[in-house]
C-alpha cells in the first residue's frame, strides 16, 4: 500500500490500518456508494459537484450520511493535507454498516463514512493516459440501470472486472461495455466519448454521469465544439474519427485502437488532443478548484 | 454482533475482531464470491456440494483459492466446533484482495479466504420461515446473468437490497424479482418455487442454482411430485396454487401472500407443508450431513 491518509471511524489513519468489519452490509450486499475527485497542485477539482453527486448516490441507495456536506469537505481537505501530496486521488464512500446477524433489514444499518487521499493515480499509468490505449468492446453486458441505477456510483462492479479480464485476454488495455439494448455505455471507471465529423458524442443512458465528462462538455462549449449525449450503437463506434475517455484518475484520455484496430490514423486525435491539453492547462490553473488551505481555514 | 467464530488471515477470531482492508477489491469492485451452508444438530448439510459450487463461483470469477477443498472442509468444521453451536450458519467467501493503489489489474490480486460459523439464522425469523410470508413482486429488475452470471454466488446485490426496501414500503416481508425478460428469477438470498395443479415449478435461468432447491427436487422425486425448472411469467405466478421459497437460512419457507393478496386460502399450502416437514425431519436425521466430529477427526 502506498502513502496516503484514511479517515475512518472518526480518525485519520494510515492505509494499512484502515479496516472495516467483514460483516458490513456495504460489502456483503454491495450496499455502498462512493465518489472520487482529485487535487491537482492542491486545488481540489469540482469538490462541491462531486459531493453533491455523492449525496445523490447516498439518497439513491436510501442511505443516510452521518456527516454534512461541509463536514465532508473539511475531511477531504484534511486527508490531502495530512497525506502531504499536491496531486491527490480523493475518495469518499458510505457503506450500510453492520446489521445484527439475526436480521436482514437494511433499515437497521449504521452507515459508515470513509474518506481518503492518496498520491494521484493514472488509471492506465501516466503514459497511456496521455498517449492512448487499445480498448476492447466486451461481450460482458453492463449491469442495467433497471437493476442497479448506474447514476449512483457504487461498488457492484463484477461485470466491469470480468470485462477487463476479457480485454486482457485479447491483448487490449481495458474494456468498453454495451448495455442490455446493445448500445454503448461506459468502461470500468470511465465515460467514453467519440468524435465524428467534428462533433463529440457520448452515451446518454445507463452510465455514470461523470463530473470529468461534464467538464469536457464545458470545454466543448468554450471551444464551440458540438457536444451531444445520445444513443451510440456498436456500429457507430466503429465509424468514429476519434475516441477518448474521461475520468478523475486520468482526465481526458485518448483511445487509439479499438479491438486492436487503429482508430483514424492510430494516433491521438486532433480534437482529443485539443480537449486534453485544455483540460490539463486549466487544471494547472486551479480551474473549478477549491484550494486545500481555503477549506481548512474556512 | 452475536456469538460465532471467524477464520480470517489464517486465524480463528471473534466476529468483532474480523476485519478486512477497505482496499480489498472484493469490496470496492464487488469482486468476491461466497457460499453458505448450515449445520443442524452438528451435521453440516451438503458440505461437499456447497464447496463444489463455491469452487465453481471462484472459477467463474477467475479467482484462485489459497485453500483446497479438504482444507476448507476442515476450516468450516473447526469454526462450528469453536463456535460451540449445534445449529450453525456457515459461510465461506473469497475476495480478490488488495491490489497496489497504482494498478487496476485484477490479475495482481492476492485472494483472501474467510469462513465463519454463527448460530443458525432464519432469514425472516423462525416463525415466518415456518408459517409463511407476504412477498412483493418488485419493480427492480434482477441483474442479468449476461452482466453478472448469477450461477456464481456473489456480493453484487444492490438490486436485491432496493427490492427489499420496496417490499417494506408496500408492507410486505420481502421481495421477488423478475429478470430483464420479465420472467420470475429469485429473491434476496432464496429461490422461489410455485405449485400449480400438483406440479412444482421454479425459474430455470438467471438464478442461483440453490443447493436447498436441489434438495427440494430430490424430495419431490422421492414423493413422486412432478418438478420442473422452467420459465415462469409474472402472470403464471399469480395463478399459483402455492408458493414457497428455499434457502440455507430457513430451509423450505411458505409464501402465503403475494403483494398482500392471499395465495390459495392464504395458509401454508398442502404440498409446501409436506415438503417442508419432510425437509426438516430428514435434516434432523442428518440427511446429506457430514458430522462435524468426522471432519475434525478425518
Amino acid at each position: 500500500m502506498s502513502d496516503g491518509v484514511v479517515f475512518i471511524d472518526g480518525e485519520y489513519v494510515k492505509p494499512e490500518e484502515a479496516k472495516m468489519s467483514i460483516f458490513d452490509t456495504g460489502f456483503v450486499w454491495g450496499d455502498s456508494v462512493y465518489d472520487v475527485t482529485s487535487a491537482w497542485k492542491r486545488y481540489i477539482f469540482m469538490l462541491d459537484e462531486h459531493l453533491e453527486r455523492f449525496q445523490q448516490s447516498i439518497e439513491g441507495f436510501r442511505l443516510t450520511s452521518p456527516y454534512s456536506h461541509d463536514e465532508m469537505r473539511k475531511i477531504c481537505a484534511e486527508c490531502v493535507e495530512r497525506a502531504g501530496v499536491d496531486n491527490a486521488y480523493i475518495k469518499v464512500q458510505l457503506t450500510r454498516g453492520v446489521i445484527s446477524a439475526q436480521s436482514r433489514d437494511p433499515r437497521l444499518g449504521d452507515p459508515q463514512f470513509v474518506a481518503y487521499a492518496m498520491p494521484y493515480m493514472w488509471i492506465w499509468g501516466e503514459e497511456k493516459c496521455r498517449d492512448g490505449v487499445n480498448l476492447f468492446v466486451s461481450h460482458v453486458e453492463r449491469v442495467s440501470s433497471d437493476a442497479i441505477d448506474q447514476r449512483f456510483k457504487n461498488y457492484n462492479r463484477a461485470d466491469l472486472v470480468q470485462a477487463r479480464f476479457e480485454a486482457y485476454d485479447h491483448g487490449c488495455d481495458d474494456a468498453l461495455l454495451c448495455g442490455p439494448d446493445g448500445n454503448l455505455t461506459e468502461g470500468p471507471g470511465y465515460n467514453v466519448l467519440m468524435v465524428r465529423d467534428g462533433k463529440v458524442m457520448t452515451p446518454k443512458s445507463n452510465v455514470l454521469e461523470g463530473v470529468t465528462r461534464r467538464s469536457v462538455r464545458e470545454l466543448c462549449e468554450l471551444e464551440n465544439i458540438p457536444y451531444a449525449e445520445c444513443k451510440i450503437s456498436r456500429d457507430e463506434l466503429n465509424e468514429a474519427d476519434e475516441i477518448f475517455c474521461s475520468t478523475t484518475a486520468g482526465g481526458v484520455m485518448p483511445v487509439t485502437q479499438l479491438d486492436s484496430k487503429p482508430i483514424g490514423n492510430g494516433h491521438k486525435g486532433i480534437l482529443t488532443s485539443r480537449i486534453q491539453a485544455l483540460y490539463w492547462s486549466k487544471r494547472a490553473e486551479g480551474w473549478h478548484g477549491t484550494k486545500v488551505e481555503d477549506v481548512l481555514n474556512g
